[in-house]
């Protein structure tokens, strides 16, 4: 994901300031791989926000390079991982416990564009305890029954693998710490309270008495499903984890940024959420059921442009929020140029005037689009150091870390053991179609009796594979002799035809 | 569409000042129904802007009610079609020249809402001579052909019919203005020029020698289309008549604001702006295909939310940009309510703290939502003048005159005279589903002969119809008993099966 931040037009911005701390990868010695658990977590509540308290505690200073802890790697195994040269694809071992649901795994390291593989992934089962009395009823002793969910999360570094790391081992307690207010509620079949209480033994506000009068526009209330609840969890855990690395990147090694996708199974539902470019696609009976949008310069130049335009100090003098099909020269001053707005999708000429000629706050095409000439990916955790190149300009303000959910129902279809929902970082999307992938579920899975196992590790091992190539003419080369992706491959492969018979 | 605005609820908002200016509905005499053409445009130039001036003279000062001058109305038939107790439908007569392509039209006032149909229809042909010389090199005496664009457009109006009727009358000359540099690069098949000599004869500068270095991510250019030239063109066209009833709201009767639903054809593509509630959908061998979608307080949440946040003072120490389920009782204070900011889709509890007992600055579902209070559609052009009630505080920068514009390729597909695209104002949809609308298409127009020039305005005359429903049990009812549409309603119908032929 180095690629995706990049600096290499700072010439091009006019700024008279001395250089400032540029984000970097972490060049350290290898390190044994990070197999203890994360400490536990003591609830600490950041200010004006209620409901809510960070889960972990701070991250101990890790200069070590690691990888998921489930590949078991022993020392010379993470050396191998960590070998540019020879890109062994790696997966968790063939024998003792398998991952939850027999999920498949898979990663390779990038081809030398950056020191460490900066993917990273976790893949768990948490168990949420409900805090005690939220409806503020004192609970029978047969209440009380805590709340299970499958969690599965790829992250892809950029600048350090910091990032990436410290949310492979905290976004899922920050959700379970989210969660842990509605184990009541998301088990009672009736509509979620509108009001809780603040203290236990308090009076519940949830009736109608109190509301407005009719005359008001909102006289009603909304109908709050019990989904509602859980996507607002993980919106606010993406939040939460941001905001634990701001508070803690300087004290630890918490350096560059990184892309999130998480899937969390609870009660029934899968919710995939994502903040970044990688995606996950459920194949399901030979079907593409795409469960994410990418978020880059490309598809959020909009709101990126309004931020420009409705808080133009975040744009340093030095950028302009307005679109160009390319960069403006000086003694084209006086010209009508193709722009774009926040507000349009499509082009219009403008007579060119000085403030155009700054650098445009989007730029760039497809994965060489960038922010502020800087970063590739919009949304995800982290980048709170990263700055405009050659100045002091943050950029942080225009990331956001909020993911975008979406919801599948897995009791709406009966699904069989080919049906998966694969999730990928760029490295596998980038030289591989959603049709490719369905090719290889079909291809690999169908060579494999249905109740083996193994069959969804082998599937991950062929997607990486097949993305990665083989080394051959100066380059990893795919079969049709095109290049194959020299980022850092990551791939989880999870089976929805069997979650009860898995759980 | 009066309903769509309201302030009903102004106590349950905090404020000392005294009661602002409210718009209303103008209540005049019955006046002659404007058959004359609107005065020519002089150009003029709003200041900031290249390549557009506004194409309109000031509209005159205009008391009277109108109707759109194709129903050709006699002073009677003005005042039948004024006639809120007997609610006649309205279409262009039978004899004499038709609408462009046998477009069918048909229009109902309301049931009493307002004084008069604030809904207002533009149906023309509209011719686009090119400026000279656009591209710098002399026009040879061949070339400087112009290029001619069909019209439709719809426009609801709210709190007054003044909008609408200028929208009406000069939305189209502000399209034609925009067009009016295009005119040559939209006719040459090459890539349109992404710069243009300010002054004829100078030399162009679409050539790549300009590029900045390769090093850059804006070292490419890209690629900008002809469909995107006009897409930026009826977005500008938008904004200009917007900034036009802003500068001449106070002098002429430009009250209250109004939804515009607008369709140009040209060269071959059919391109629907939308911005408001009303609807487009094309009914294509009985496939039913969207093309526009609607901007209220529910869908334009998180713009909402965002444009508080980040600009609170544009909320007046009255709001909060926060939404809650219901309204928040001051005894509530310390409890913890469900609530939505403006990057959450999902919800969530937090603890109630004093601002949060602010009024939401969006509230309500469905047709009852509101953005402060007050306004149900989120996106159209006008009410500049429109406050909070018993506040000065302004609505207008929530609303976004910017249309959203999808394209539609006429040339990709063989078009019987059975397909159409079908305008409505909300007058329809509010009580007529995509598929009883597809229903009424099959139905009305097989029982007419396929070159039967009247089968379209039938059917717009039989979706009017159905939506208005017949006088029973003291209302309009539909003939399930259901409550018919009190509100205007006005509906065109225009064939896609031979633009060719009617052209």
């Amino acid at each position: 994901m180095l690629n995706r931040v990049r600096s290499a037009v700072a010439h091009l911005v006019s700024s008279g300031g001395a250089p400032p701390p540029r984000p970097k990868s972490p060049d350290l010695p290898n390190a044994p791989s990070a197999q203890t658990a994360a400490p536990p977590e003591a609830p600490r509540s950041p200010p004006a926000r209620a409901g809510s308290s960070a889960p972990a505690k701070t991250v101990e200073a890790r200069a070590s390079f690691s990888r998921p802890t489930f590949l078991q790697l022993s020392p010379g195994g993470l050396r191998r991982a960590d070998d540019h040269a020879g890109r062994a694809v790696q997966s968790p071992p063939d024998t003792g416990r398998r991952l939850p649901w027999s999920t498949g795994y898979a990663e390779v390291i990038n081809a030398g564009k950056s020191r460490h593989n900066e993917d990273q992934a976790c893949c768990e089962v948490v168990y949420v305890e409900g805090r005690k009395s939220v409806s503020g009823v004192p609970r029978e002793p047969s209440q009380g029954q805590g709340l299970c969910f499958y969690y599965w999360g790829l992250f892809d570094g950029h600048a350090g693998g910091g990032a990436a790391e410290m949310a492979s081992r905290l976004l899922h307690r920050h959700i379970r710490e989210q969660l842990k207010d509605l184990v009541e509620i998301l088990q009672d079949p009736s509509p979620p309270p509108l009001c809780l209480p603040s203290t236990p033994g308090a009076p519940g506000s949830s009736d109608a008495s109190h509301l407005v009068g009719p005359q008001s526009c909102c006289s009603s209330q909304k109908e709050v499903t019990h989904e509602s609840l859980v996507v607002g969890a993980i919106e606010n855990a993406f939040q939460f984890m941001d905001e634990q690395m701001a508070r803690e990147r300087r004290g630890h090694q918490v350096e560059g940024g990184c892309c999130a996708l998480v899937v969390v199974y609870l009660l029934g539902k899968v919710y995939v959420a994502n903040a970044g470019d990688s995606r996950a696609i459920i194949v399901r009976n030979g079907e593409i059921i795409p469960m994410s949008r990418e978020f880059t310069p490309e598809t959020e130049r909009q709101r990126l442009q309004l931020l420009g335009f409705l808080k133009p100090e975040l744009l340093g003098g030095e950028f302009t929020h307005l679109e160009f099909p390319r960069r403006i020269q000086p003694k084209e001053l006086g010209q009508r140029m193709l722009y774009r707005d926040q507000n349009m999708t499509g082009w219009a000429y403008k007579k060119i005037e000085l403030e155009d000629l700054r650098f445009p706050l989007v730029c760039g095409e497809g994965k060489k689009a960038r922010v502020m000439a800087t970063i590739g990916v919009t949304r995800g955790l982290g980048d709170h150091n990263l700055k405009v190149c050659s100045s002091t300009l943050p950029i942080k303000p225009f990331l956001s870390c909020f993911p975008e959910v979406r919801v599948y129902d897995l009791t709406q279809y009966e699904h069989c053991p080919d049906d998966v929902l694969v999730l990928g970082t760029d490295g596998l999307w980038d030289v591989t179609s959603d049709c490719e992938v369905a090719a290889t579920v079909d291809r690999v899975l169908s060579a494999y009796e249905p109740n083996d196992a193994s069959r969804y590790t082998a599937l991950a091992q062929a997607l990486v594979l097949g993305a990665r190539g083989i080394p051959r003419d100066r380059g990893w080369r795919l079969p049709n002799n095109k290049l194959g992706s020299g980022d850092d491959i990551s791939v989880f492969v999870i089976p929805l035809g069997g979650p009860g018979s898995y759980s």
